[in-house]
């Protein structure tokens, strides 16, 4: 299938991904296990609401828990570059018929909030509160260090609309998994803004849902080390998978599922991506080294489980998950 | 079942495990394995040998590949304090009516054979000629740095048996996996002469046989390593298990198989066991994080494959290795 | 003094910094210093220059090795956006009444060379032969596993004027330092156009003159082994500074000289920059933490020695470089 | 000067080294720096008295923090074998005219302290109270993974003569740094007992005085976690010499001082040398990579300062300090 070509001029400015919003169930065990396990910064928390951050970053959160009745993921945060370019999105929104509406959000400037045709839910902003970046507050790190968060993640029924649809914002396409043969359906897309492997990428599965939301580590040490810790205090059931190295970005990854099974990985040393030339690398679905170099197999529920966006009904991909399951 | 005391005055006085002799029946991808993947230093080499060493080791050779028709180990060597050791061992094996006699050995000095009532081919030496350890010459290292060989590993059909008859010869037990109730076998153990986990272990098996030897390297970001190098260069099928982290010895492990199939242990931080009151501790057969922290579980052939002693039938263990795989 | 602000639509596009061209008096012992005891991949080499790339990087060459009479900093490289942006350059530099020309390098599509107004000769160029990338060959891997160039830094007797003159350029500043007081002058300057905390660095000295240029590498762990093999090989009169952390960038770094005294920089653990509102980090030339978190001072050869560019005359600073040494 | 011989039968059996008493003028910033910054285990305090231990370490402490007018190093701790080693200690001690009794030590079993013919203050002791180590219980880690005490180090104003009396206790010499030419002095000795490479060093200088005490840590991560954590919090003046590599025991090494200035090294990656026939390896004081591999010299202080043990008098080393300063 054709792979979209970069679009250099694109109708408005996203940055980066900037921050989840996940609904959780009991607020004070995912704190712990945010706070505690995985080692974020707690940068405001009251009793509905916590706001966390890694350790590089200068904005107030990238990650906000949310008490509610059920697990989901509420919103996925990008950042633009300035405040035109949120009345340039509202005016991309508008053309496409697409809803979308500027929303009050606590510790951010003006923020527009949409959810895009396929499903997803998403929100937009040039400015958060500052905070002073913790980078050489050593003493402070804990858990697994985690700098910053780096990408989304989703399950997409769609995977080349949607694909498409986000390489129309800009989005490049860092690498690909596709079906052999002439009509090879895209199986997964890796795109990003930023100039590194990826801000948000795109797995073939029922959806929409988010498949996980990742944050960078500085060494697999600090990953090792996070495996240990969990395994020490009864977060072994949470360790889903890995660690590992990723054929794709060449990552070395850890997946794990918070109290309420939202996915988090935690990732390091992928590579840039930022040349205008930048090729995307295509991997065959037949490559056993794409999703694990080393060759253990994703346990079943990787394929499968992922966190639903409120009010946005699932649809099953156009073809088989177990495409990839199969691999 | 009874654990055995440690005894302070053994018959003859073993240091530590030295080298294993391994038949193998392709000498030149033999070597290449173990000299550009492991990184192994060959110390010397003719069209029949091969023998290697890791980089802090004195002796002139911890592991020794020969030419066969048929893969086999061939025999396990151990160190012991001085010549008169080799005199009382001798005496000891005598009084003990096992087979035994002085051989000529290359590169070594007087050195006592016998196996021992299970089957296990053993060769003690008290002398070997010397080489300046490569510790500090960083430029030759190469592969995943292995320094030192640190242990064996071996299928037994009677593990209470073996580890009683090794207890006499002074190895002390540091850890040991039992079936929980008051007449629960021991289904593993491992013993130590040098002053950390283990010189000798004991798996409950087929045997005899032997499961793995194990070189010991600095850090976790070696092994790593290793896994990026062996998946690059055609030898993804040859990881069998790990990376990962045991819960018995807290060790970080790979498992590799070499051409032969022989399998060898890649293997860092475990700890310290010289005090006379260290005691041996006991892990239920029940308890997952025994074998993997992580819980990350082997592959069947971990617990199935092995390799066999020239002319030492084999025998199925007493009770089910099931047992063990269960878990 | 005051800081130049983010120029977001730059006369032309430059994406990052891309090359170096080094003019060194013994091409085997610089390609064997580079090759070996670095590491970097060598792409192409004939008797009189050799090219050399990190395992990451998709272009030809990232350091450009050319046997001399003697030893300088030919040229530094850039990467611009695409052919057009060359134009707008030449266009630009036109304007500004700077010399330049097209010129035919190898390896190279359309070239643009100049030399600034501060003697600094700089080529641009959008278009450089594509190598498949050596990110997943780990087996080739050697040396300390040089990812990718990061960064140059130059000697600069005004800071002030060369940081304006490429603020214009569209480099946005991550960090500076500056003396205290209302009329504080900039005494170095850190300068990024792709998203990390440098691509041009300045640092008031006597020049124009190269500092270093530094190749990224994934963990300290490989700089600590870089560090063995150097001391190990005969290297030991190499290794200039560090192993330490910079409070600057908060990278943790090695300064090497090769043969001919040209000075990198081995370099990991910076942070992102990508944010439009990303706001320039000041340090206080008073404080220590500046130059090394852990305290230990550089060597005055880091602070007086450098490459200087074949014809560009040097200028002694505006004001006194001891400024920086006396912290 | 002649070195000592191995001795296989010494009088009692010394194991290991095992604790040190310090005398300390603050106990709450002792404690603070002990716990929070190295990262070691409380496992007792009262208002007087702080005991600590490393992760991996079975007994009670193996460190004691005394609330006391003046800092000292009050007494060096080490284990034997068993209780009967305890009186052959006191056989030996009494036949070598050397004052020494039974001490009531909290927490320990029957324990002989003496007065050795240098100055330092020694405790035996065969029994301590057990605790469960913490290996695996990873949520507990902090600071710099502290796994366990390792060596302690003193200037000798007489090392030839200290050297020998610990040789008749059995200690082996590893490596020792040597005057060149035939009456070349020996200037520095590390001995044994656990197979490692010491347990108690000697260096040339005014004394008795301990130099250092070392705690083991698992990798070089560990240490430069640690120096970025000092230089965040207010403990960049005690980090005193490193992170570097040692020439001599090849350790990777980070020299901090506690809030009254005693010394404490963080230390990873020596080896092993339970063998027998292991040959101590001779440094010249003319090699420069001895003190350490990579050519940082230490400052003056680590030549001249250390903690005084009470009621000991000075002496002045029988030749220059200068010797080992002037390397």
């Amino acid at each position: 299938m054709p792979i979209p070509q970069h679009i250099f001029d694109p109708p408005f400015n996203i940055i980066r991904c900037s921050h989840a919003m996940l609904d959780v169930t009991d607020l004070d065990a995912s704190r712990k296990f945010y706070e505690t396990v995985i080692g974020l910064h707690v940068e405001d928390a009251d009793g509905d609401t916590v706001y966390l951050r890694g350790f590089e970053e200068h904005q107030h959160h990238s990650l906000v828990l949310r008490k509610a009745a059920t697990a989901a993921c509420d919103r996925l945060g990008f950042k633009v570059g300035n405040d035109a370019d949120l009345d340039k999105a509202a005016a991309f929104l508008a053309a496409n018929k697409i809803e979308h509406a500027f929303a009050k959000v606590a510790f951010q400037g003006r923020t527009l909030q949409f959810t895009d045709p396929f499903g997803y839910r998403i929100e937009l902003y040039a400015e958060m509160e500052k905070r002073p970046h913790l980078l050489r507050r050593y003493e402070m790190y804990k858990g697994c260090h985690p700098q910053r968060l780096d990408h989304f993640n989703v399950f997409a029924p769609e995977v080349q609309d949607t694909m498409e649809f986000y390489a129309r914002l800009g989005f490049r396409l860092s690498e690909y998994a596709e079906e052999d043969g002439p009509d090879g359906r895209i199986a997964a897309a890796w795109m990003h803004r930023k100039g590194n492997v990826h801000d948000f990428a795109l797995t073939n599965g029922r959806g929409p849902r988010l498949h996980h939301f990742a944050y960078w580590v500085p060494t697999a040490m600090n990953i090792l080390h996070l495996c240990d810790v969990m395994a020490s205090c009864g977060y072994l059931v949470n360790m889903e998978r890995g660690p590992g190295r990723h054929g794709i970005s060449n990552a070395f990854f850890l997946y794990v599922r918070d109290p309420d099974g939202h996915r988090l990985e935690i990732y390091t040393s992928d590579y840039n991506t930022m040349d205008h030339d930048h090729a995307p690398l295509r991997w065959s679905l037949r490559d056993p080294r794409r999703q694990t170099l080393w060759g253990a197999p994703a346990p079943r529920s990787w394929f499968e489980e992922g966190s639903e966006f409120p009010g946005q009904p699932l649809r099953e991909p156009k073809f088989k998950a177990d495409v990839i399951v199969a691999d």
